[in-house]
């Protein structure tokens, strides 16, 4: 039985278990791309359904193909009534995430998914968008708001979370939000997702399956995390904060990448969406944004030379604050724009797909033997 | 941008991502043990809760511990009623693995796990058996049976699926047919509990992760295919089906193990307990018994010598059919049944908890132009 021991690939890290043309993280460059397209160019000019369309067919679509998928997503809006009975019953007992999960695993139990995997996906990035926003309305206010077919995908996400028509601006940065956390390669709860559907299982339980990967505080709730770290530094030495935290043992959350070793460029531009709208923010959001570029300095003289940049998650809650959303939906709502980063590489993996199944080396014994219960030890 | 392509490590076959003390799958020499126990004495001479407190202990109990690991099970039994309306509201539109994963993911989020980890295992490990015999029972007669304190855990459970007490037989053959699949390594859907749990997600996430695998063709449902296959054999000449099936392409199923290049312990087990069930069993079971050894018969000719052997799908369905269970419910009896092997390794990979990322390599472009949409050209 003696067998001399393999290389153990720790996390997995540094292995690669395939090939994809879905998106570049450029982590040396601060640079980030879609089928190709860089992030940046896409948050500024392009809409969440075109990025949707991108990720799901590999190219940008023409006006008549962007407006079928557009239908195809508004025709698949409306959540069953059964799962909003499930999100009622569970608003009050239960967190956003573990709801989310709940009720898209009963979508997907209700609905039995067809042959017709590309409408499947269209169904998913369209259905998780208003199950969180079911799930922020009934938790707020108990009630639920049918979405409403004359707006577009994001018009009508914040219609259905808030209740009521949002302003353009609010749809602009919520747009350019979701762009930006639609895709980013093969993540854990991407990962996850890969590993359900290499058995060939349906696509919604492939996408459960990253919903509750993404649960996990290693991975989702960074930008939540971050917001109350903002909020617990509000008024205090900042300089000395951070040198306590680290001296703890403590993380400051929204900076570092295991990828990115300059600038996130998604923090770039999420940082000047903050800026932008100072002139109409709240003294809350105004606040938090003198923190977190006080922060950023700070981070700057201190790590920046390690490679230790501001992340995506750093700016984020100030935004989604001025939008007056509630720290426990930021997880969710990133849930919802990853949707069709999830069912691209849903898509592409079963275009070549094997059974993922990486192997443990044993190092416990053999042999042993079954002792009746009477004759054992106590120990 | 040029970068050499690295090594693809396609379905991570082979690569090593941890070290693990739970379970040898000695494939070479058709041996299987738990924490260094035989699979055959386990079966032999143990029962579901004493395996279920080695796979979480790494020994076995004396008397007062496997008393009170009983005791905490029991009280884990009873389902939330908000969770069998759902299970009876799904039963006619669904199927039962779907049903499965969407009832334990909502008693996930009802329960929100507390600290106490060991407990939750329990739980698990308890309510699965529940949850499978609350949908098979709902399924076949719209009732839901309570839990009976007074039974062990095997013998409850097919009290709770079939609405009567079973007799003796019955849950002995119960018992070792879940002590066989308590475990067995890092299969696909432990490895995707465990990749749910690498982002320190919670117990119950990360077994409806396993579960949602399980769904998949490629993992579970193997014995309800290979019952069905043998349906299909009935009365027909074997020989020549094999050849047939193969000339077209197809698998024979119940054969062949990516571990295994020799006989499946645990099939040679359960072909035992089909054996010894043949003067009481009905004309249906013994049919499947003599269709199912002609084919061991042809199979042992044609493949035998390629290492291609019987699995523990092969005999499986005709032991289940001998207990009268319906097909439906072999993949979800097979969660049940490895609930255990799943908390195991969650437990033991968060001893040394690392986020499992494997990486892609980009084979796409970059840099491409955004035009607007006015100017594309269509397809």
């Amino acid at each position: 039985m003696t067998e001399s021991k393999p290389e153990i690939r720790s996390g997995l890290d540094g292995v690669y278990f395939m090939e994809s043309a879905i998106c570049k993280v450029d982590g040396a460059n601060g640079r980030l791309y879609y089928y190709g397209y860089p992030i940046d160019e896409l948050a500024a000019e392009s809409n969440f359904e075109e990025v949707s369309y991108l990720l799901m067919n590999g190219r940008l679509p023409n006006l008549s193909e962007l407006s079928s998928f557009r239908e195809r997503m508004r025709a698949a809006r409306a959540i069953p009534g059964e799962v909003i009975d499930v999100i009622t019953e569970l608003s009050e007992r239960s967190t956003p995430m573990h709801i989310l999960s709940t009720a898209v695993d009963m979508i997907g139990s209700l609905k039995r998914e067809g042959p017709d995997r590309k409408s499947t996906y269209i169904e998913i990035i369209s259905e998780l968008s208003s199950v969180v926003a079911a799930i922020g309305s009934i938790s707020a206010t108990g009630r639920y708001t049918r979405p409403e077919d004359s707006l577009g995908h994001i018009e009508n996400f914040l219609y259905m979370l808030k209740g009521e028509r949002p302003n353009k601006e609010s749809v602009e940065i919520m747009e350019r939000m979701f762009i930006l956390h639609a895709e980013h390669s093969s993540n854990a709860s991407t990962f996850s997702a890969i590993v359900t559907a290499s058995t060939l299982s349906d696509i919604y339980s492939s996408t459960v399956s990253a919903i509750n990967t993404l649960k996990g505080p290693l991975h989702g709730g960074a930008d939540e995390m971050a917001l109350r770290m903002l909020n617990d530094m509000r008024g205090k030495d900042i300089a000395r904060y951070v040198d306590n935290t680290i001296a703890l043992g403590g993380r400051i959350m929204g900076f570092g990448h295991r990828v990115y070793k300059s600038y996130d460029p998604r923090a770039t531009i999420i940082k000047g969406i903050l800026e932008s709208v100072q002139p109409k923010a709240s003294a809350e959001v105004r606040e938090l944004t003198k923190t977190v570029l006080s922060l950023e300095a700070v981070m700057r003289d201190k790590v920046s030379s390690k490679g230790i940049w501001p992340n995506v998650d750093l700016f984020t809650g100030p935004v989604y604050r001025y939008l007056d959303i509630l720290p426990e939906l930021f997880t969710p709502i990133f849930a919802a724009s990853r949707a069709p980063g999830w069912c691209s590489h849903i898509q592409e993996y079963w275009k070549s797909n094997k059974l993922l199944r990486p192997t443990v080396f044993y190092t416990g014994e053999v042999g042993k033997r079954y002792v009746p219960i009477e004759k054992r030890q106590g120990e």
